[in-house]
């Protein structure tokens, strides 16, 4: 119980001196204030407002994934905060709608005034990329080059320093890896895996073969599909294979993680995997958000531009468009369901499997 | 085009200094930080963000209707700003989804830091409710003593002043009570109004003798109820009883201002109405969004704090509860489907109403 | 892997001939074809689909906490089955705005076809409401009479035998009871939870006492909802003064199952209560979404019709208001916050308790 | 007042027994009972009710644009039923949310039963999409193909028929280039545009020779790009330019058609342009929509399927994602932003102008 607390008062808690006052528009500064540049700024600070946010979130859950061991206690705040997030994205993304009562029109009113800034100069949007696990290297070419250009050195040498720590998909990709299951040989779960995947695999091949509707040239179509799904699979098992289509962007986890990640996604039902399984469903929804907002986003600066040139000098919706999908994070946790195999097809998790595994994720 | 124009920076544009830099947890400053006091904070930051923005559209309206004539152009401008505050609304009402990822527990661990603030302090909802017509007599008992006593002696003399002005709701009462059509006696569109209501009513009643599954009981019970929809109609003709029912909390809007929107509900599909009935229809989706904004608000409150007294010092789901239905503004808007009649029912608006009306509205 | 399978087609897997077969207007049968009446059918078409999804997974819970022993894995299973009925409601309530799409007046075109039809008779609405625990005892008045009036001879027998069998409610409620926690002596939480809370209300009655905004009226007002703290409190330990409150409505759950649900949220964040605390929170939830979803309804139903009688032949908008708060079912859980104490006025978990614990949780 | 009606049922009027009794699991056939089967149908029929009520509403546009002449009212039927229209995409997007509450591994359970069945079979989607304006020669060429030879006899005459009538897309555009606008010479409305546009890209020009965070490189790409958006200016009034654009896919709508649009959008706020202003706007949103259910869509395909093939036999998510750009429809609207001046650098509009198209309008 706390005592001798000095009252609060809400306009003083919440600063709201700053908060409403910092909305100069420019319009207004050159004598034709535009009655929705008003509304322009206000989407925009509410955005910052929500990343620091999720910023705040995401760095509570770096901290602990930088732990040597992350215990179940610990697994619960991940997943509640994650979930926080993605709560939060859901917002954002229907954020836009606001942003759509905008009529390209009214945006024109003032658009001048803005140049040259730029939406790409949202230090803390470039912090959550980068903290999620956006590196440079994976960035598209046009990004890569000119975006550290435009930032003030305070910033650039801000963001190079983060580019330099762990991210959140490195540190899950060794959380993962590290998972003691894929060292226990008296379980050969893998034996099992590949030989259901061989039967799987000859059942697609067939499919396709009866597949009366298809064209000769779809079908050779699916056979080469189905050749490259066969290829990954043999990749799990081969660190020559798995490192070649690492290469060719295939996957971006490390093979010991995918292959642990995998592992869970099969037993989710597991109580064992139940905190893993919830984590990993939290990143796919953070992605899978993330992406959708970027694309809705490229749409609203296509239909409020046009092809025009952005105010910070660039043409924005294609670029936009194109980090749709380069940017993905957790892309891996979509595409592994190319690898699961139905529940059936399975061996039970034996008891001392569940111990083991126990030991290590803490509920022991 | 715009020359010579300094150039502007993503961040100073929006202040972000001031922005990012208006977050101080109390519970840091007993040492004891709370990490999701962040939370509290940035949503009622985020919150206050938006009535800015929804008092900057509303302000907006409210000076076209303080205008003696309201042009069809500026007509478009009101309609589409009050859709622009409805998806803003829409966002707020969800944005509670993100407030309720705090549980109860996490907002003990800094609830008693903030005492005795509360949101009943902001002043800008305040300004809202008040702008949008909800003046201290509409207000609950609870409500009128107190809150007043609450506020800084600048705030309350703002929001005292503020009462002083036309809101918008007597703006549109206003609107509609000066509209001439029912001065206009050579069509006599009401004599038509009451013989058809005359026919749908002796009809309801009917309905309800031959509705077999209702016991002796309820069919008095529906009798009753028919009988006060019955003298809601008379009243609509009869001033002395419709002072009566206003007097009764049946009616707010001013007989002739009902007279007005309902004709205009009546004949929605007329174009020289289109724009008319968009008003009238987007006050009323105010309204609704703001009552269920109220609504899921009060349940938030019960979640969080349950029967307990708020930081406030008040008991606060209860009185939240009790305000949805009682704050309510264009009420009228709703209940009014009670007075629509079949199109059938309706004779045709003959052409020398419309040019008249066409005159008013301003499309001639 | 499944073999000489019959080959499905989209069409005939889902019933289309049925499903897109449904839709006969009414109005069409009278020549006087609305256009509207067929969002009025589809929509109520797609509340009924929801409906029996909503019912099959909630079935499917309830069988599992029909068994002695509800194992983690089951658990882990309710969960995830109650979230994906949030997910449902949470469309279910977006769904109003698709209704609100039609006017007053479309409605009025065919609305007098419709009689004596009304929401009232949906069987599968019924079935949802019991089979979560709305039974007949807890419904009001009106609703207690004449329901079972409406319904054919065959639907009142399936709910009438519905009514007889355990509904979710008490399902949990004897779950939660069954806990074998609160006969563990050798750890007397209750004594620390009991002397926690008397600091907790000395404190609170003094911030009454202490808040100078406050009118003396208004002071005494505060203390007697302070009282009503305290004695709420001091029933949670006192059978007879349970069993009185339980008579006036504060409380529906037992004494047991509510003590053993405010341990669970107390120690949310052990892994051992993470499953019970999700599961507690999901069915907030839903009741938070049906709670909305029965106001959004009465706002819709008041627009569309205003005071009028509804097609059943009743006035449709008070009742339904009266309704949102009565037909609560899991209330207890949102007014819970009003018993949580702060996590640092609390004692940690001894090993001996959490193991005790997690032998009833299955987590050995 | 209608009279002698017979009484209705809420049962048989929805014809619940269809409606409900449309769900047999194959997984059930085959004594395997998947418990999430059940959610796929149910989810896939709320889909095709939708698509139902879609396009009663789409069909019920296209009639009123296949007349000679379309009237203000009907244009406000118009916008009426396409808002419809977006709020009804708006709960297809979300459901995609539902859909996703299944795990991949759920999936599997019962995914062989369904061979070769596809949501590539949805007739009426395919009419949804044809009805718009997607005719065979703009689907991409996988589509193209194969898509019909998929189909039942019935069906496939049932599409081709459809693909003979004019498309929604074509009617609009048949409406925009009737516009008598153009026509009309002594207001050279076009040439203060040419002037306008000739200063506005001058100055862009110089925006990109000036910002100096871009390199040597990137300056030659914008100025590429630069040069691209004067080329497409000076085609809007250059036939054969118009013509060669078309065929390169930066147009669809034809030049006069492009025009009329480009007037509405700029003069958007002249109340004689309020109407055709709403319905650009809703084909837009309704666009837009569409694209993003698509991407949502094919987001949701990889997640639960990863590359694998999918029921069909065809690889989907890949296919899927192609079509979320190839299939749109309205693009023009999103892209005419690039041609938009602002309103400061546009002549007022004449009287005589006004009155000439308010003729055409019907608002005389």
């Amino acid at each position: 119980m706390k005592r001798n607390l000095t009252p609060v008062y809400y306009g003083d808690y919440l600063q709201l001196d700053k908060i409403l006052g910092a909305q100069s528009l420019e319009s207004t500064r050159y004598g034709e204030t535009a009655h929705d540049e008003m509304l322009f700024i206000i989407v925009h600070q509410v955005y910052e407002l929500w990343f620091k946010q999720v910023l705040h979130e995401l760095n509570a859950v770096i901290d602990i994934f930088n732990q040597e061991e992350v215990k179940d206690q610990q697994l619960i705040t991940v997943v509640h905060r994650l979930h926080r997030i993605i709560q939060i994205q859901q917002l954002m993304n229907d954020q836009i709608s606001v942003m759509e009562t905008m009529t390209p029109q009214q945006f024109l009113a003032f658009r001048d005034y803005l140049v040259p800034a730029s939406g790409f100069q949202s230090i803390q949007f470039k912090r959550l990329e980068i903290s999620l696990g956006l590196k440079r290297e994976f960035r598209i070419d046009f990004d890569k080059q000119s975006f550290y250009n435009r930032l003030s050195e305070q910033d650039r040498a801000l963001l190079e320093n983060l580019e330099k720590k762990p991210s959140l998909f490195e540190l899950i990709e060794n959380w993962l890896a590290r998972m003691p299951l894929l060292k226990r040989d008296q379980f050969d779960f893998w034996q099992h895996y590949k030989a259901a995947t061989d039967t799987l695999l000859d059942n697609d091949k067939k499919t396709i073969y009866q597949n009366d509707t298809l064209t000769e040239k779809e079908k050779q179509q699916e056979l080469r599909d189905w050749q490259s799904t066969r290829d990954n699979f043999d990749a799990l098992f081969d660190t020559q294979k798995y490192a070649d289509l690492t290469e060719q962007g295939t996957f971006r986890l490390s093979q010991q993680a995918m292959l642990s990640a995998l592992f869970i996604k099969q037993y989710s039902e597991e109580p064992i995997f139940n905190l893993p399984f919830q984590l990993i469903t939290a990143l796919t929804d953070i992605d899978e958000k993330l992406t959708i907002w970027r694309y809705r986003h490229a749409m609203m600066v296509q239909r409020m531009l046009g092809t025009k040139i952005g105010t910070g000098g660039s043409s924005g919706h294609h670029y936009l468009k194109k980090t749709t999908e380069s940017n993905r994070i957790f892309v891996d946790f979509f595409n592994m369901a190319t690898f699961l195999l139905p529940k059936e097809m399975l061996p039970e998790l034996p008891d001392s499997i569940r111990k083991y595994l126990g030991f290590y994720l803490g509920q022991n």
